[in-house]
């Protein structure tokens, strides 16, 4: 090992933690089926990347493989899980009960993996105070008091476009350092602040291009 | 310029294609906003990217920009949308009418962008004959002919996990070269076919990384 997964260096390039949950999900699939060992071409064919590119990934955290015989499953999954910090609780606040916060807020896929849902807020004085999903609606104005106490780590985004630049702005200064964003704008946020936007339009958007062209090769690449 | 758009070369990197539906999303906020023309300067700013980076993006398409003049919005806006095939209409069918297909259905951010939602299918026997948002909902076994009567260029897969590479499989069969993917698996498609996963547990967990390790310098990049 070259040291602890847990003190990796701060130069690993995004990219890379971009690709890791991805990698944690197929392990996880592998160890359900009942794996044990793993190579970096069978990871890289269900990954979509080269072997070459596991290899290199992985090799930022420490050296988990043996040469020529393949990672442990249990003990790799295990690992990226900590580095990745999914082996803890983190809390969420979602901003916006409308029909897409509504969807947000009964998605039953957070809470096993640890996303603890824990408070809601909507700029609507007629949704304030009605229940979601367990939550009683509080007005913007309790964001910041309510995001302190509740200690907010991830703030889900899911106001209408004209009013999700304003939350995401408010989230940051109320110190959320995570934003979850479901409005389909491009969000402007401090060098220190991370934005996940999900956007099943542009994701459409992104393989139109190839639609077009009729059918060839794909460059590759996790998506 | 250095050809039509249109005939761009298909060695452009995949990574390219993918920013470029955020390029003409910020756009056509700067074209609403009544922009005429923009610095890639300012571009690279909305975008959280380098002006290099935008610059050098453009060029794979062709020369938009003029030396110190900046892009002319609405002029780049358009040539980008038909580079993408932005500028027509897209048929798409929904697999599985549970929880997150009917909140794909009902999703109003589709059909302004060109997306025409033509067919819902489900494996379960008490949902078929069942009306969606408009649509009735078809059994699996009538997916293929559907698809090629309806002519259905994109799948929306909204079934569960465990039922999920089945479904992409059967679409791929089917002829269909573009999936939007809603399950939580890393999905496996031939070389020819196109795979999009909406994710968001994925997505907040390539945050939690940083979360962990407290505020630091953010590496930068479209996510």
């Amino acid at each position: 090992m070259r040291g602890s997964p847990g003190e990796a260096s701060p130069i690993i390039p995004e990219v890379v933690i971009l690709r890791l949950p991805l990698y944690v999900r197929v392990l996880s699939q592998l160890q359900e089926d009942g794996a044990e060992v793993v190579s970096s071409q069978e990871l890289g064919d269900r990954l979509g990347v080269t072997p070459a590119q596991i290899r290199k990934d992985l090799s930022y955290f420490g050296r988990f493989g043996k040469q020529g015989r393949g990672y442990n499953v249990g003990f790799l999954v295990g690992e990226l899980r900590e580095v990745l910090g999914l082996d803890r609780e983190w809390n969420t606040a979602v901003v916006g009960v409308g029909r897409l916060g509504r969807a947000v807020i009964n998605y039953p896929g957070f809470a096993p993996e640890g996303f603890k849902l824990l408070a809601a807020f909507d700029a609507d004085p007629t949704q304030v105070g009605g229940q979601v999903g367990g939550l009683t609606v509080l007005a913007i104005a309790d964001l910041e008091r309510v995001v302190k106490e509740e200690k907010i780590h991830i703030g889900i985004v899911a106001v209408p476009a004209l009013q999700a630049q304003d939350v995401i702005d408010s989230l940051v200064r109320c110190g959320v350092r995570a934003i979850l964003n479901y409005a389909p704008i491009a969000p402007r946020v401090p060098e220190h602040v991370r934005v996940r936007s999900i956007d099943p339009v542009l994701a459409m958007q992104t393989m139109t291009y190839y639609l077009k062209r009729g059918p060839g090769r794909r460059t590759g690449g996790v998506a």
